[in-house]
């Protein structure tokens, strides 16, 4: 639990390669996540080759946790191997569909983390990219991923080259409901941004963006709406592609 | 790391409820997983009530898992909140689209997984309802979960009044790729799904649903296409409607 606390992403590596009989812990634990009616649709690719490294890293515009990693591990949603098993059995292709992309999307999810959690625990630091989504294609490429299989998630892993300080998160309120959903007020909203909006790591980045508060650099700088339409047009091509869809 | 390798979903609970401290840990944890940018767009709804509990259970048919359990925790993908915020500072809606339903899915199961092991340190046990998605628009009404939020996992907890053994997977070679993803022979898919398949549990289903082998029992009784077609269709009709497609 304490594990689970301390959790900060690692954007900077060793060149010290991961041991075997670590990644093997972090492999059987992501194993014993829960799964969709024990029928594990998911897959989990291991890649440690330099030259393969490099390509992927490039999907991720060679951010330094992507170029410094001695490892990425790509989980993927997998109806494949399901379905060979099934179509070998004389069963009906049943899975190629948007629902086993949602339950393929949990099972390499929940895998994900249990992984997380376990190579934190021996000392290797993790970080999620959350530029997957945006080179789902390209990464698929890369690992001669086929059609029934779709990367979900990527995690790098090796161990820590820098001790970075723990990440502020909203008020535990702002996230939690209870019995239903409360549609949040102005004043919520003004009140759950507050401690993060006056900090001084804020006052600093608004400066830097010459923009008048932390949402906008959101909207116009990280994340905005342009982009992330092009990427969801392309990444729901890919899902039709891939027979998601 | 004992937790994780532990772990069995229970489906049976004492009326036991969970202690608000418990609860709080569960939460807190959640709340440090990875998240996309740190935006957090997701949102937790934990009920309790007894009237909503017995209509959220209806939701999953009824299953034991879900009507004995004091607590549902019903993980959502919101992209509400954020945008709220973007507009009051006058930045535009961005985040209305796909690639946002992916990046809170990460999100908001990454958080479940963390709530999960937390609550089996302390003694919980919890379960995932596979059903969530077959009824996603009915637990919406009931939780009154507005536009931009969708429910993407509901995981139940309490005390266990049920020892289960532990379940079995596939061998770690079946889900695990090194360097690039490798396309299963006829000989591998046999080799995966030997062990399971001539289990005395196996044999045993095969008697009560006569039907010739596993594979048939998920295509033909538990998942087969039709249901999967139809709960895909709904989803992407309220996945349209909550504003994500």
């Amino acid at each position: 639990m304490d594990n689970i606390l301390s959790h900060k992403s690692i954007r900077r590596f060793k060149d010290t390669p991961v041991p075997t009989d670590v990644l093997e812990k972090m492999l059987t634990a992501a194993t014993r996540a829960s799964t969709t009616g024990n029928m594990q649709v998911y897959s989990i690719i291991v890649t440690t080759n330099k030259v393969l490294l490099q390509q992927l890293a490039s999907c991720h515009f060679n951010q330094p946790a992507s170029t410094t990693a001695p490892m990425h591990i790509t989980f993927c949603v997998d109806v494949n191997r399901f379905s060979k098993w099934c179509e070998l059995r004389g069963g009906e292709r049943s899975y190629d569909n948007f629902l086993w992309f949602i339950n393929g999307s949990i099972d390499a999810l929940l895998a994900s983390q249990n992984l997380a959690l376990t190579a934190e625990a021996q000392g290797l630091g993790i970080c999620y990219l959350g530029t997957a989504a945006y080179s789902a294609r390209r990464i698929s490429e890369i690992l001669e991923i086929p059609k029934g299989v779709i990367p979900i998630a990527v995690v790098v892993a090796g161990y820590p080259d820098e001790k970075p300080p723990l990440t502020d998160r909203l008020p535990l309120e702002a996230v939690v409901h209870y019995d239903k959903y409360h549609q949040y007020t102005t004043e919520d909203i003004e009140n759950i941004w507050r401690e993060r909006e006056s900090s001084d790591e804020t006052v600093n980045l608004l400066k830097i963006n010459e923009l008048p508060n932390l949402a906008r650099i959101f909207t116009e700088k990280r994340y905005p709406k342009k982009d992330n339409e092009d990427v969801s047009a392309r990444y729901i091509e890919f899902l039709k592609e891939q027979g998601f869809l």
